[in-house]
């Protein structure tokens, strides 16, 4: 297992109640092994090798398609709450113990309502681009943004150098870079579902909508949290990210400059130095 | 020079433009040197030896007394503009050519006046526990807050406490630890004059009335910045640390869990870390 690297893991399966999981599995195994979350439409090919392969070298690496999304099978849910149910059915199939999590996106979103469901299963957690429950502007994106989801590209996954990347050269050169690398792995994931969509979009409008500005909701993570982001997310504002430091009980936040929702992406050397400080810590 | 350390480098002096600045050098000559500017009521004593040491390794480290302040001779300006020019002077006196800087509190202030007006001097800045000028709360401490700067305790430095630390056991003990820390030297720097400790109080009034919600006066630091705080500085309130990541053209931001105003003598080690993987990019 420790031959393999995030191009050249194969693509394996997982059941249990009545999901098949489509998971990749690679990296050094004995400590912890760390879980990545996926954001709105991404499936296992847009989690970015550059990260994967920088834990990879002295731990286990686990992507997956969560319930209904790309190569697995079922239905995606339209709540945040059930697609986290979904995501422990899939650690339970594989059989776990603890693990570290990285969620991005509507991934961090899950993986905080994983660590509220089951909070033994969790040492620490990575919270990228994303949230509290009830954040401000989250699942309620201006149309300009909602807008360059739908867009079509001669190479689709061109589609996240707006979404996130920021608009200055040198962050959508970085956002090429990252592109280059997802595109890298020949055999190729599915494509998310216009279904799934559908219930993504649902869930984060229903999540977002969700206010109270006490955040009483997050208290309950008592783990250590690292939050990450961008200077300006344009999917779901930067605020939000200094809003989890400021509620939860024991978070430390790194906001980088120059970048948007995918600012890890943008800085992966640097953000893998700054995850293993806080992961091996 | 590169024998002593925070404890046991000597207190030097350096005359420019008719005052006496008093300041302590160490650390390996080399690389540029790392200058440190002073929070409200500090002196050359209040600096953390921890961090000096930690950075003195593989380079110069440069603690001062800005004019009027504690050995220095002079008179303490009731601006930070003049703090700026005073700094300057201090470091023409060494002749440094290019600098990194460090600056807590006030300190980051003047750190930050210092770059605007000079900036082919400074390469490269880490602000802690500041803000920008007119930053929210800025100067206008609460009562209950400006009154934990006037109690007079057995061991006076304990007055740190309270104010670096926020009110938990565990930042209660890193605060312990930190006196503990700068304490240890035997020969003291000079206590700060009431007329020091009024003027400073003075500038820090102006610098915070002077409001621009467009913070324009920041973009002309186009640098890179690394800004640090704890999660609830009640000297200088967090949100003003996330105001300066927003509106600087090329900052990184930090925040630290369950910490307040004096957050790197919280997690000296990992704040050191931080500071070099910034600071050696």
């Amino acid at each position: 297992m420790t031959s393999f690297t995030h191009d050249t893991a194969p693509t394996r399966y997982a059941e249990r109640g009545g999901i098949r999981f489509a998971y990749r599995r690679f990296g050094m195994p004995g400590r912890l092994p760390l879980v990545f979350f996926q954001h709105f439409m991404g499936t296992l090919d847009d989690h970015d090798p550059a990260l994967s392969d920088a834990f990879a070298g002295d731990r286990e690496v686990i992507l997956f398609d969560n319930a209904g999304v790309a190569s697995s099978s079922g239905t995606v849910p339209d709540t945040i709450e059930a697609m986290a149910r979904d995501a422990l059915s899939f650690i339970d199939a594989l059989a776990l113990g603890t693990i570290d999590m990285v969620g991005h996106s509507m991934g961090g979103l899950v993986a905080q309502e994983v660590a509220l469901a089951r909070p033994e299963l969790v040492r620490r957690l990575v919270l990228v681009g994303t949230g509290p429950r009830g954040g401000e502007g989250l699942g309620a994106r201006p149309a300009w943004v909602g807008e360059l989801f739908t867009r079509k590209y001669e190479r689709q996954e061109d589609m996240w150098l707006p979404i996130l990347f920021a608009p200055t050269e040198s962050s959508q050169a970085a956002g090429r870079a990252y592109v280059e690398r997802i595109t890298a792995r020949t055999d190729r994931d599915t494509p998310v579902s216009d279904q799934s969509i559908a219930a993504q979009r649902a869930a984060l409008a229903a999540y977002g909508a969700a206010k109270d500005p006490s955040y009483a909701h997050i208290k309950g993570l008592e783990l250590p949290v690292l939050v990450v982001n961008g200077t300006d997310d344009i999917v779901i504002p930067t605020i939000n990210s200094y809003i989890l430091q400021q509620f939860l009980p024991n978070a430390e936040l790194i906001l980088y400059p120059d970048a948007n929702h995918g600012s890890h992406f943008q800085y992966p050397a640097l953000f893998a130095r700054h995850a293993r400080i806080f992961l091996d810590d």
